[in-house]
């Protein structure tokens, strides 16, 4: 057989060049899990196939680019939703992290999360969270892409708990066995997750640096994601989050600052000159009140930037769908202008743009030979997608995430026609219940007292 | 039978009183279109009901309430957007609807976005738009409750033009007859529509207040929408759009204010004096840059308000759903404070206080015995709506539209487990792309030359 997988596509929207080009009756052929072919449906591709699905109702695009998750808290979706930022962040998600998250949460979380994004068509996901090596073993299964952040703070995180007193002190050989094990991972990869400016000294960042630099691996932090981070960088160290990172050496290309909300335009400048990405997430800053990033600002200076959903606690979802229209309306709306960004801009920060902010597109983020084949399908026939005057006005905002019907990363299926084709839904739900009881336990009897 | 129709709720959200109570393992019993009792399940139920649901996996609550929407003009979605807001307007979609819409374009427009309002459980529509008849011809079809407003604006409609001379003069006894024909109705009923402050000289405005006056019909007005809106009402008449509404006596109980935008403090105590109800439309004030209505400051003051999606081409969608998170999130990030809105007070919009802003409450926005059996349910069993924390955050932050599983409006079927009872959906689909050609030549055709 000449492919191992076709697909003929109704609409085909490469994202070639980050042009949005729609291709009629399209034809995608993979081998070996790598696009072979992109080009007009020949009725003789059919027979050519090892498998092959017919999508000539549907529009086909690139498998979604997640640029700033932590995939695990969506145990904690509606969990104390509403309450006071910093009532909610200290007295409710800190403790209870500190006190409940361990492999068995951090697995059953991951495996929930990697469900939604292949629901709604995501294959790569940017992860940050704790119990780097549980994570890994879902989304090994689960068969996503993805790269895996291995936490940084000052303080000992849950997992480092049991390790005792040098678990800080192993952090470097921890690091380097993750890194190393995920080497010639084909869909894998390892990241250095120092948490925030606010939440790391520059001990602990000199130390990131050093592993960065000596593997290769690059680094996802959250940065200036509110405004009182911002003063309270100035009122401790003289500077920005962003001028403090640049003197201690952190910026470069393998560098991503998730949120980069309150930036100045030197910050920008700073950010540009090093060649680092930045990941907008919109549903999450305006959930929590954090404010909303000048994106246009950003990338007209040539900063790339990739869009996120970050933890589904702040969104409440994952989709990247629902992040496309808020994210494009959130710019038309903070600078009164309904063109300050428009709706291929969203789907480049969804795909290529987003690749290349996270250092990728080499491998992702379009659909064109030699490329990874991560590709979605949506199903058109539904009465909110009618008519189809615009695809790419149609699957930003007009999309939610559920018309994805099929998802495939690598070249190998994982949701056909809606349904999961490497996790176990029903299971996944109930462990999930038994951990939300335990959840809930944890905090009547903490709060009664 | 004691029951025409019986619902078992694995978990009831009622809307009482605009609490929020969810009552588990539920009952609500509908004979003759109304909701007869609301109570604790028990096993005999089913067996007293001629028409029953097993809905124990599922979240019910009442048939949300679209407070501002002109559904024809979802044949315009996706339609030239992202085009500058003033070209796209008076370029684009003026002088298409001048030349192509007729009933036809409305009959199909309306039963396009019906089957919308029904997928996304939106069970009464406050419309808005031409050739009103035709509107109401397809609603009475469709099974949904709503209100049509009878369009007024200084200048011939398109409905007007083959009438000649005399249509703005006839205004007045076809607005009659509309009127009376639906006094009766059980589910539809008539309002007056004058377009906007900017395309209604003080003549045409005193005309509607007459009539409003003589038949009790309600006012569906969009006001403030713009700060342009405002400015220009300053200049011309020295007075703000709300300070002239009063002036002229337009304002009571019986007026509703969609968008409302731009509203001084003053403009705020005027609308509470008066009475009127305020409609918030966040999709489309974000996706045109129109800016961001501060809600909290008018609901402080009282004044009741209803949830809006506009028309499709300034959304792209009739979902509430996406409604309710966008506008709850604007308003966390307009004020830089996570509480400045809850997913309780866009529960509320979308139901009970919607009703009471369009004067309804007595009819519907709850479920208690009384009221109108308009219902809908909610599937789980996606992993974006797992675990359940909270149904209030669950149906605000994460669920989309597409998990509406049942609709039932005036104790009548609209969708059963997500397949529509009423309209013919592919057919509907065939007719508007058909319109969708139409449009795209007539364009192609004026805008070539």
């Amino acid at each position: 057989m000449r492919f191992d997988l076709g697909l003929r596509c109704g609409h085909l929207l490469t994202m070639k060049d980050g042009r949005g080009d729609v291709l009629r009756d399209a034809f995608v052929g993979v081998s070996g899990g790598t696009i072979v072919e992109v080009g007009p449906f020949r009725p003789e591709r059919e027979r050519e196939c090892r498998e092959y699905y017919n999508l000539s109702s549907q529009i086909v695009l690139p498998g979604l680019i997640n640029g700033h998750t932590h995939l695990a808290m969506s145990l904690f979706r509606g969990f104390e939703d509403d309450v006071p930022f910093h009532e909610w962040l200290f007295k409710r998600i800190f403790p209870v992290e500190a006190e409940l998250v361990d492999e068995a949460f951090v697995q059953t979380g991951v495996e929930l999360s990697a469900l939604e994004c292949i629901r709604f068509g995501t294959t790569f996901v940017n992860d940050m969270y704790f119990f780097s090596n549980t994570s890994v073993e879902v989304l090994e299964r689960a068969g996503l892409r993805a790269r895996v952040a291995w936490p940084f703070m000052d303080f000992p995180l849950p997992d480092e708990k049991r390790l005792g007193a040098d678990a800080i002190q192993s952090r470097s050989r921890r690091f380097r066995e993750f890194f190393k094990k995920l080497e010639s991972h084909p869909r894998i990869a390892a990241a250095l997750g120092p948490h925030a400016p606010y939440t790391c000294s520059d001990e602990t960042l000199l130390l990131v640096k050093a592993l960065s630099e000596e593997s290769g691996a690059p680094i996802h932090m959250h940065v200036a994601e509110t405004a009182q981070e911002v003063a309270d960088s100035l009122t401790r160290y003289g500077k920005t989050p962003v001028q403090r990172l640049r003197d201690l050496g952190l910026l470069s290309s393998r560098f991503q600052a998730a949120h980069a909300v309150h930036l100045r335009e030197e910050d920008r400048f700073i950010l540009r000159d090093s060649g680092a990405g930045i990941i907008y997430n919109p549903d999450s800053n305006m959930k929590l009140g954090s404010g909303a990033a000048d994106l246009p600002a950003a990338r007209k200076l040539g900063i790339p930037a990739a869009l996120g959903t970050d933890g589904a606690a702040s969104n409440n979802d994952l989709s990247l769908f629902g992040a496309m229209d808020l994210g494009t309306k959130l710019q038309k709306s903070s600078h009164h202008d309904n063109t300050a960004m428009v709706a291929l801009d969203a789907l480049n920060l969804a795909t290529i743009e987003g690749a290349r902010a996270l250092g990728l597109d080499h491998e992702i983020g379009s659909i064109e030979p030699g490329k990874k084949a991560d590709l979605i399908s949506i199903r058109t026939d539904y009465p909110h997608l009618q008519p189809l005057h615009s695809v790419l006005s149609q699957l930003v905002y007009s999309c939610q995430g559920l018309e994805v019907d099929t998802v495939i990363c690598g070249g190998r299926t994982l949701l056909e026609r809606g349904e999961f084709k490497t996790l176990d839904a029903p299971e996944i739900y109930r462990k999930a219940d038994l951990l939300r009881d335990r959840l809930r336990d944890y905090l009547a009897r903490t709060q009664s007292v």
